[in-house]
């Protein structure tokens, strides 16, 4: 162990002693506070009094400052880094195969089952050793232990392997270089591009802490709609010093690249990817890029989407792009992900349809390092989607899962809206790609068809905000995508706890109310925005609020009514065979549960059919008194999250406690909007009455329909 | 006292006994941590161990909660709110003539000298008293109270009287709705409008309490280039909420007022100030106003300048406008600050004498309740720039000072700037205009000419920094203008010396070393830029970085070559009776001081006359020369102010040091970029070579003039 980093371990414990932190959400769900529970502290005590980190680099030189500053404030002591871990039980950590002290722990027979990034932790003659194969997986290994105290688990007798079963797990910042947000509902961008490469703001170093913790190991840090201007020298070198800080922490720094790049930056006339002077350049940026960060991850692109220029403007396939963005990357390791969030209005038919009518096709024409990008769902990101037919339809592609994080759809900076829900419903749904069984968890993970590249992206929800996510109950949904990336198996509700319990308390009541909260709220939001299967009514531009009726956008699938198609008959797409014929992508297990409209699961209903109004629901009320029953139970379900809030407040830190508070108040305002907006539209359709027992629209529909908010965050003013 | 504030107290107390703070620079200068001399702490506790606060408002609440708060973290106990006072010593504070047991301790005499927002501390009977004539006066005396201990100044036998110099004392944030900042370098606006009202984040009660903390009674929370949008009632609404925290701190909430707002939120045609449905819409407003926030301040106007709409749009007077105006505002008591920062390209000559050809004639036109807030000098906040001639030149009018707190031209975001020196030296130059020790300090506090209407502006350096200011030294910038506005008369080092104790550090050594940075260092930066009374040569649009060359803007005043006008013979703007006359403006005693080339004073030589290259200064060295080694110097300051920020590493606790060095490495790398570009580019008119000795510049003059800044902070984007 170098003298370098004792000195600094001896200055951080200093630093810990007199454990001291202001709740304002700063530190997540990694806080290191002092076990309440005396046994417990004690137990832990006598086990990881003191940690000896076998192994001298910039990441186990983080396993070593994280372990001994968590154990510290857990414990209540300093818990020193020693270099000789002696006979007495302690911590030790190191590399299975570059430790000789872990070694003589650790057998090859007790790491058999490891793999790259994997980790194991085992008592072994009294010492707790943390091993794996590489370093990262050591530090995800401390990360794990420290949670695991942090939850007051029992480390007496543990023998915990654990491997990551996604690859590539990653956020996707949708920053620009600017420091705004697109979709960005937490200040703004974190990144402070024109003060790097020289100031480096401690935000970046915990940001890397927490996302290692939750086992992510990639970042994008620049905006899908992308700027080429990240290319230019001296960006590069901004954007080496992030990698930098990232570094340490096992994540790698990857960049959105703009196609016309060779254009815009290098002054050539075309970015045709089959035009030799183009691959050149790219060939070249690449090396430059490398020079530079030498463990660069990759490009992540969307191209020939929303105007975005793309190897289509050159009568080129996305193939064609993607393999020479791939073929410069490749002799360094880099890979690409393609997004497939692509829709043309120029495109006959369903929007729902496109994707899978541009990629299936493709299907084996790339390149070994390149994922194929959708979003869970075939339109975007709505409360709640059909899964993307993509997934289980491309066979030798690897698909890589986006998530969105930031709530766009989902009540932005404002809602408490537990996306864990939302993850896993994803995640367990049968593609029946393969017969039953085939879920979408499998394709994350490569299994369904036996890919070794995998991986899982999430739109991030962070930015300057001191609590990270703006939204409080935001870093949930953080957290959950890092635990779903690592384990696309795991059931939201562990989830939620876990978060729960590390960001808030361990009195159980307390505990079972937040996740209560949490685990009831996806499907409230549902109710109160998007129910049965409506989905993209939000307002336009912003997509902030209710807007049912916009229907004068510069083209008809950005449009509300595109999707409702409300009509004096009813309500939904048809997109059964009879419409749009969009559900015939799936397979033919997924299509028949949705194929009939009187045996389609409710939630979908108006997803895929268009559905009389009067049509009679399993509850008995037609669909009409449904839609608005759902609609004022969404409402009430939110006064009752206030409620339930309230009763926690003991348990809270007073700081904390008032963010969630002042949101919830803000949510039920805007659900009652919502409830109100929507169902004052649609009455136009259905020309009945609001059922009687609920509550009519506040305001008029004229009223609803003339709100404006030019500064809603996210997105770039109107005026 | 209430229930409610002890139990608050109560609260407040059991979070600061374990006195716990991050130094992130967040606390600003209002560290209370427990005081290290032993002695000093037994003193205070002797005579402080408690406070009793009598009377019961929010003001006064704010009294006790600060009191208390800041007490127990100074003595490191707590520090508890009584009802009764008792015989012990200990702290009374209340308002003199409300507060009978005050008056058992303070006589009429006592507090004869007193006026309004002024406190008296002093010790009677062993009782330590805070009084004043009202809440303020006592808020602002806990507050000194609180820096007196902070500065561990001795508190037995105190008598200090003390009254604010100027009424107003304003901060002005160029704050657009979208958040971002107009020349703010410190991330974005700290007001976020979208979440108000219902969303209070703590850091409007910070901010609050900081302004108090130096005597800031007021704050402009939006931008002058104004938007109509703010008097939409729901945005009066979340102002009102912003007003509702700022209150019990005792400051005033002011908008900026665009003139047109009639026209775009009201639908007329027309907003002339003369028309009478446009009188009546602003009286109606202004009711509006009120109704939601009783104590608003009043407006901040910028009109008919820099394509702001105003009533010379209908070829009305600043004087017509600002009345009408005034008038809205006058029933309820608030005020109008018009601004005289205007220049057309239109008007023949000088931009330098555009404003007091404007306004001197209009002198005595104005309301009473109407201040003319004017730049400290003619151009625009410029490095160095001579008084702007209209302070002393207006007699009836109250002239507002307005300085820039934001370092728009004095290094942005990442130049460390004691701007306590600008301050003073503008505040104590002679405008002559009472003869000899008419000094700028006596036409912001009235005296010059008897005015009772005063006011003070400073435009903000706040964003969403964690530290604030971005550039944490800007927290210096921040609190002197606070102190200056309370008293116009205070020396820049003890300012400087003030801060630096508070932020820091007691140790002699390591204060002395940063005070010597703050002092030294406006003088560093006026020479690395624009030495010799050079002005405007930045970059264009953003402002970052020289730019001598530009020429080519849509006006001949956005030109550098404008204000230098560098040739073949010489550098400079003849502003004397030979060139633009713009000295004839100042009182003779001010002109004659610098009419002649030879005895100008050689920090203003170029903002006066046109100077040949080889004119001898008095160092003996040509101008040519002289320039080269201004620029050279400062550069090579800066290099002195890293080594000596280095020499108080021990001092300073680790995020914050690096903060500050991540910055003056920076600060090195811009100084000299400056000298290189600036230099290169007069190099191209003197012909001369850079004297031996002296490095040349690194680049050339193509390469500086070839650099794009697109997303430098503080304005629109270009790309």
């Amino acid at each position: 162990m170098t003298a370098r980093r004792t000195s600094f371990i001896a200055i951080l414990l200093l630093a810990v002693i007199t454990p001291c932190h202001a709740e304002d959400g700063y530190r997540l769900w990694l806080r290191f506070d002092k076990v309440g529970d005396e046994h417990i502290r004690v137990a832990y005590l006598r086990q990881a009094s003191r940690a000896t980190v076998d192994g001298d680099s910039p990441v186990l030189n983080t396993v070593a400052k994280e372990l001994t500053a968590g154990l510290t404030g857990l414990l209540g002591q300093p818990v020193p880094l020693v270099a000789e871990a002696g006979v007495a039980p302690g911590l030790i950590a190191g590399v299975w195969g570059a430790s000789a002290l872990v070694a003589r722990y650790v057998s090859q027979a007790d790491v058999q089952g490891l793999q790259p990034e994997g980790f194991l932790i085992t008592q072994k003659e009294g010492q707790l050793i943390i091993t794996a194969l590489d370093e990262r997986g050591v530090l995800y290994g401390a990360f794990f232990l420290l949670r695991h105290m942090q939850l007051l688990e029992p480390v007496e007798g543990i023998h915990i392997l654990q491997n990551p079963k996604v690859k590539l797990r990653v956020l996707n910042h949708w920053d620009n270089l600017d420091r705004t947000v697109e979709r960005g509902y937490a200040g703004f961008s974190i990144w402070n591009w024109h003060e790097l490469p020289e100031y480096l703001d401690v935000r970046y170093t915990d940001y890397a802490r927490a996302n290692a913790s939750i086992g992510i190991n990639g970042a994008v840090v620049t905006n899908v709609n992308a700027n080429a201007l990240v290319f230019r020298h001296d960006y590069l070198e901004k954007a080496a010093a992030l990698a930098g800080v990232f570094r340490p922490y096992g994540i790698k720094l990857y960049l959105t690249a703009r196609f016309s790049a060779p254009i815009e930056l290098g002054g050539l006339d075309t970015a045709d990817p089959l035009d030799p002077r183009v691959q050149q350049w790219w060939k070249k940026k690449a090396e430059e890029v490398y020079r530079l960060i030498p463990d660069f991850g990759g490009f992540l692109v969307k191209a020939n989407s929303e105007g975005q220029p793309g190897p289509q403007d050159y009568g080129r396939s996305h193939a064609d792009g993607a393999n020479m963005l791939a073929d410069a990357l490749a002799p360094f390791g880099g890979i690409v992900m393609w997004r497939a969030f692509i829709y043309s209005h120029e495109a006959p038919g369903d929007r729902a349809k496109q994707a899978y009518d541009e990629f299936v096709p493709l299907d084996g024409q790339f390149r070994a390092n390149v994922l194929i990008q959708a979003k869970n769902g075939p339109i975007d990101f709505q409360p709640r989607e059909p899964i993307h037919p993509l997934f289980g339809a491309m066979k030798k592609a690897p698909l890589m899962m986006e998530f969105q994080i930031t709530k766009e759809y989902l009540g932005q900076g404002t809602h408490l809206v537990g996306l864990a829900s939302l993850y896993e419903e994803v995640l367990q749904a049968d593609t029946y790609a393969r017969g039953k069984g085939s879920i979408v968890a499998k394709v994350a993970d490569g299994t369904l068809y036996g890919q070794a590249l995998t991986g899982m992206a999430g739109v991030a929800n962070i930015g300057t905000a001191r609590n990270w996510t703006g939204n409080l109950f935001g870093q949930a949904d953080w957290y959950a995508f890092g635990r779903l990336a690592w384990d696309p198996y795991l059931s939201a509700d562990i989830i939620f706890r876990e978060w729960a319990e590390m960001a808030f308390t361990h009195a159980p009541a307390a505990l079972d109310a937040i996740v209560w909260m949490l685990s009831g709220s996806y499907e409230t939001c549902v109710r109160y925005m998007t129910p049965l299967g409506l989905h993209h009514i939000m307002a336009a531009g912003h997509h902030y609020g209710p807007g049912p009726w916009v229907d004068n956008m510069s083209r008809a699938d950005w449009n509300s009514t595109y999707y409702h198609r409300a009509d004096e008959q009813g309500l939904g797409f048809n997109r059964s065979e009879s419409g749009s014929g969009a559900l015939l992508q799936y397979a033919p297990g997924f299509r028949q549960q949705y194929a009939d409209m009187d045996k389609c699961p409710e939630q979908y209903l108006l997803w895929f059919h268009h559905v009389p109004w009067n049509h009679r629901m399993h509850s008995g009320r037609t669909l009409w008194e449904e839609l608005c029953w759902q609609y004022h139970q969404g409402a009430s379900e939110v006064t009752a999250l206030r409620e339930k809030w309230r009763s926690v407040k003991a348990y809270i830190d007073e700081e904390r406690y008032e963010q969630v508070n002042m949101h919830l108040a803000i949510q039920e305002k805007e659900a009652r909007w919502w409830r109100d907006a929507c169902l004052a539209y649609f009455k136009e359709f259905s020309r009945m009455e609001i059922p009687p027992g609920l509550e009519k629209p506040k305001h008029s529909l004229e009223y609803y329909e003339s709100l404006e908010f030019p500064y809603a965050p996210g997105i770039r003013p109107r005026w």
